[in-house]
């Protein structure tokens, strides 16, 4: 397989993560914090750029230290000095890990004293779709030695940074929705009649990846007939027939960004009511995708997206959302939900997600990406075909 | 590319999840305490199966409370409500996520409030190779909400039973180690010089893949003449060339379960060094396989291996560990380093990952996996060559 796609640089230039820092730092000050101690994979990746899979084995925490004045300082296992020092820091702790008796503590805490005894205030992430990435026991010993020193939640800082993508980020964006998009528009001609779901999905891995993906990491979908009933189980080894709806919804990677959307098929033949229910997502999503522009919020996307799915589906469903924010992870802030009311801004990556129940218990579920411009929308992934599309040689 | 590898059955019985379950509840009674909350993706699958690769969104937290008598009760975003109804449990309670002000700590307080009120206490994942996969403001909200509930650390309690595995996730283990194995083998097949590092990763990611892994999540590596610094990074475009040593580390990943080791080659032509460094990890790595017998401790297989590696490499080096646990995660607990006595069991799966410094700054590392038994390790990776492979026609 050819890869026909050209890739952008990989990494970024040093001065956007000294951009990123100053814009974190002016939010930093202007909240009367004298920093912010960071540890998740993406929040690390951000200011620093430190891009790894060793993220995936668990043993080791990993964490930057975002001072108000200068640049990040970081506080991790030896066995990332290496990768760390091609980043643009100057400051780099290392210690010999796993140790489970200190696994970065004793370093912190040396770091913080300073400001723990000027009873200073820092940031973490405390917040919705944040978590704390260091064992539990290990935090409560590092408060405890650290009296004076105060903490506050710094979510909606970083989060909203985040959210807002850099061109640089967008590019990277666009190509791994490019990717996803040449990779769906293949599965017709790798699947056929009688193929276990199981080998569908392993069909569709092979093809985003050999398209030029990174990884294709989030692979889920279902077929069943007339439609389906669930969207987050792993494939079983039914095989695909007459009269099924396939759905594959990915989360593929480039260079550490994600794209996530996904495609409906009919196997041969369809129902009037599978016809009905992708035909009222179609303009849902569309609707959406009008509404996404700056000065409207996310609650406004919900409504526009609910207004349409209406014409179908009296249940509201319960998925809880109807999109969301998009980039280093598979899912970020905001929401499309009735609770966001996060203001659009340009530059803003996001899915556009729509969902409708219907039938006998079944569902089905419809997704693109766009970038937020100070005009219309701009779709990074191709637009899905506006009639269900029939495969009928398989 | 046809899978030759036959597949054992996906997924578990459910007298599995009750024996596991039951063995909790043995500890947990014997540790005085009331039942245990836990909320990582594995320690949720071994209680429950619950399989999904929706974890990878960070949006919602999944909780699952293991009671000291009766069946886990699951408390999950309705999103999941299906697939956990196909589990073993009866008891279901799901709430519309996201939801930022109520998460589920509503329903976890309506669980727990009971057990609050007895001055029960409860156990959470708080120690070495655990996080608090949940906001942390939630937490602290929660157990605000339950005062008189008793909070204390079981990780040692979890991690142990995860430790030894059944015969059903050996056999999981192993199918997806002979993936592996057979994987490695194809990689002279499909490289050649001047192929950028990049797209040799991508080559052995579609091969694992095409030969029936689930997905390959990690593949990290290096290539530089005579051997390679830094064992973490992502790939660069930098090509093969004459007198390059290339490492491919691999965790693939089949029905939730990795493999996870190496492989070194050198291409073309090779250095008296990197062939010495090769030959004393390898009779490292066969001391520490023969040093993996019950009663042994990690300590015991670090020092067999340490003994080796101490031939050529008087630093100790500074990863910090020669190997760790294997199992639903890349890496588990133990961790075989001077500071772990545990001792070994039948049916404990691991790694053995001795690695040494050499030359101007090189590092060598070489990887195995194994199952312990009541007699001689069993190899669950094909033993890699005893001398270092040459690929010489590229």
């Amino acid at each position: 397989m050819t890869l026909s796609i050209t890739a952008p640089e990989r990494g970024f230039q040093d001065k956007e993560f000294s951009a990123r820092t100053a814009q974190a730092q002016t939010l930093l000050a202007k909240a009367g914090l004298a920093g912010m101690l960071l540890m998740s994979e993406q929040d690390v990746r951000y200011f620093t750029g430190f891009h790894t899979l060793f993220w995936q084995s668990p043993t080791r925490p990993w964490f930057v230290f975002v001072p108000t004045v200068g640049k990040p300082v970081a506080v991790i296992p030896e066995i990332g000095a290496e990768l760390m020092r091609r980043s643009w820091l100057d400051d780099i702790r290392t210690w010999s890990a796993p140790a489970p008796q200190d696994d970065g503590i004793s370093l912190l805490s040396g770091l913080l004293a300073p400001l723990a005894g000027q009873r200073a205030k820092i940031g973490v992430m405390k917040g919705h779709e944040t978590y704390l990435r260091m064992p539990q026991g290990d935090w409560e010993r590092l408060i405890a030695a650290l009296p004076g020193l105060e903490i506050t939640d710094v979510t909606g800082l970083v989060q909203g940074l985040r959210m807002v993508k850099s061109p640089a980020e967008i590019e990277k964006l666009a190509h791994i929705c490019a990717i996803g998009s040449a990779a769906f528009a293949k599965v017709p001609e790798v699947i056929h009649e009688g193929m276990p779901l199981e080998d569908v999905f392993r069909q569709f891995r092979l093809t985003a990846i050999g398209l030029g993906a990174d990884d294709a990491p989030y692979v889920v979908g279902a077929a069943d007939q007339g439609g389906y009933a669930d969207v987050i189980s792993p494939p079983s080894r039914r095989k695909l027939r007459q009269g099924d709806v396939l759905m594959l919804d990915t989360g593929c990677t480039w260079d550490g960004y994600f794209c996530d959307f996904d495609r409906n098929w009919s196997i041969c033949q369809t129902s009037d009511d599978a016809k009905r229910a992708y035909d009222v997502l179609w303009r849902a999503t569309q609707a959406g995708i009008e509404a996404a522009k700056p000065g409207n919020t996310c609650r406004d996307l919900f409504l526009a997206m609910s207004k349409v799915i209406a014409e179908m589906d009296h249940s509201g469903g319960d998925i809880g959302r109807l999109g969301h924010g998009l980039g280093m992870q598979l899912t970020e802030q905001p929401s499309h939900a009735i609770f966001d009311e996060t203001e659009l801004k340009e530059n803003i990556v996001l899915t556009i997600e729509p969902s409708l129940s219907f039938g006998d218990g079944l569902m089905m579920v419809h997704e693109e990406n766009i970038v937020v411009t100070d005009s219309a929308a701009r779709l990074l992934s191709s637009r899905a075909a506006p009639e269900l599309p029939i495969i009928t040689q398989l």
